[in-house]
């Protein structure tokens, strides 16, 4: 099949093997997956982050992170954010036929074990034309519901739990840093369950009218206002919750010495080189700092039935889509954000 | 009076203008002071941690840190951990007696606002002579209860706020890396909570042999055995909270290098120069790290009244005594800390 594959920390289209659907499997053909700011940092990180994790792994070999998601001189396909049409069944799929399209968590689970779709030798992700998927954990998608937006389904998930790990409440105030499509999910969950106020901050202005789609209070301008002068200038007194969603080195120093005491950072942005921070601004302000990454299973299944039911109107984030062939364009175009959200690779 | 004071980033003892009692406030004479690691970290990085504060708060001057504890250019006697005897009234006082023994937050107010005492140019600490306290927040000291550890009531506040601020209860496991005063602290709380195992690692016997003194399940040498391999050998199932109570460069990279999946972090320790981490270790466990600092005005007499009721054997804590004079070689010899864990000064 056509693929963009990353092989040795650097991407190009090639011809790449078809995955072949196991027991419980079923193959199926990609309509559009989005591309993810994770996949661009993995080409230009990944190398890095490698190292660093084995030698995590090194110094404690006990150790609960999992480094061998895949070898980076053979091919992977990444794209764990897509819509899919069942083209084949494999042995013992009883309750998925061909033509249905699916959304899934990007989870492969085979006799060898769990993979994680588009970060694997063996199970290629949306960037190729065809992607392997185990019927148990497919979500059938409505009629309704298009292949894009149904794509979607993965980020937004992102964002809501993200949300859900903040314990953010009605009565208490959010700033969201960066509002890529991970800062979006974040703003467009916090006004689905009307917390406010809500203040974005972006550079891209394009983006920052992205986030006022979703209903986002106060958007700024670095550039022009800090995040926390809007929220001091449109609120100052509810508790705040600080969602960190650019994942660059920095970013989690910023949100700090903007943080009041008592305030909680919701890491979402996966920052992957070393950072660095002032621990003594963290304790005289007693902030709390909570990671996330990813989502829940049920997560997954309740974001897919709030866009199924319209709880959000994705469409203006899907901001280009692109064939596989222009998949290394399209990585090029998202390393300069300003015009761009959301890109979707529809192989089709 | 006789004091221990810090000009210009250094330590030397003088003689200094006494201080006077305004209205509702108490001279004292110091009967013992700790003698507090954050002291000297405020010797050695507080000009560093000074100008990072000043940066912050010029970068956004609504900023809440307040960073005018003390001009460095002028005497500053520190000292914030003592038991001391009322010796003269202020106006206005109707609680308090010549000869009563009390301990205190150490904290002043007047008509200028409120003073932190040792690290204030006004209300000199217990390096010193003589302290002023405010009647409102002293606390009498019962007969039973030696001045020496009546002193202790602020070290063991702060690891009684450090438990709970981290939400620990019975069936979660613990570490505590660093067993100095502040990780000893924490030790004695967890386990008088019931709380276990506690694995505590500092690379001193001396206070291996203290955090077994309270109680502490397991102690480790962390060039023998690392906490987390300890934790693994000991249990390895329960929730698991890591206090870091070391303070220094690192030390929250390494907590969160051996944190298991979905655990937290304590930052009790408070580490002054900036410092690194990585921050793709706490996405993909979702770690979540507290700062904390200090304690409520409620959990100091709280601990008091835990000190007076015999609540933990804390005589064995006090590794040495020294006058004023002898402050400067005290701080010297905790700088090496293999032998110590709390100094105390006893002016007289």
């Amino acid at each position: 099949m056509r693929a963009a594959a990353m092989k040795n920390w650097e991407l190009r289209v090639d011809d790449v093997e078809d995955p072949v659907p196991g027991a419980g499997q079923v193959l199926t053909r990609v309509l559009a997956c989005g591309i993810c700011g994770s996949d661009l940092h993995m080409l230009r990180f990944g190398r890095e982050m490698r190292e660093l994790m084995q030698q995590i792994q090194a110094d404690d070999p006990a150790d609960s992170v999992s480094v061998n998601l895949f070898e980076p001189e053979h091919d992977c396909v990444m794209g764990h954010e897509f819509c899919c049409e069942v083209v084949e069944l494999g042995s013992g799929v009883t309750n998925l036929e061909t033509g249905d399209r699916v959304v899934s968590l990007p989870g492969a689970i085979d006799e060898s074990g769990a993979h994680a779709v588009g970060y694997s030798n063996r199970y290629p992700g949306g960037y190729g034309e065809l992607v392997v998927l185990n019927e148990l954990i497919a979500i059938p998608v409505s009629a309704d519901v298009p292949s894009s937006i149904a794509a979607l389904t993965e980020p937004m998930a992102v964002g809501m739990h993200a949300v859900n790990k903040s314990g953010i409440v009605p009565g208490d105030a959010a700033i969201v840093l960066g509002l890529g499509p991970v800062g979006l999910a974040c703003v467009a969950e916090l006004k689905r369950r009307g917390i406010g106020p809500v203040i974005g901050a972006d550079f891209s202005a394009k983006r920052r009218g992205l986030a006022e789609h979703f209903g986002c209070d106060e958007v700024v301008d670095p550039n022009s206002e800090t995040a926390i002068a809007a929220w001091r200038r449109v609120d100052g007194i509810k508790p705040l919750v600080v969602f960190e969603a650019v994942g660059m080195p920095g970013m989690i120093d910023q949100a700090m010495k903007m943080a009041p005491k008592d305030s909680r950072i919701l890491v979402v942005g996966v920052c992957m080189p070393q950072d660095h921070l002032l621990p003594m601004v963290g304790n005289t302000r007693e902030l709390s700092i909570q990671f996330v990454f990813g989502y829940t299973p049920e997560e997954f299944v309740e974001t897919h039935q709030v866009i199924t039911a319209g709880g959000w109107d994705l469409a203006p984030m899907i901001t280009g889509t692109v064939t596989i062939d222009g998949v290394p364009q399209a990585f090029a175009d998202l390393g300069n954000p300003d015009e761009h959200a959301k890109i979707l690779v529809q192989p089709a």
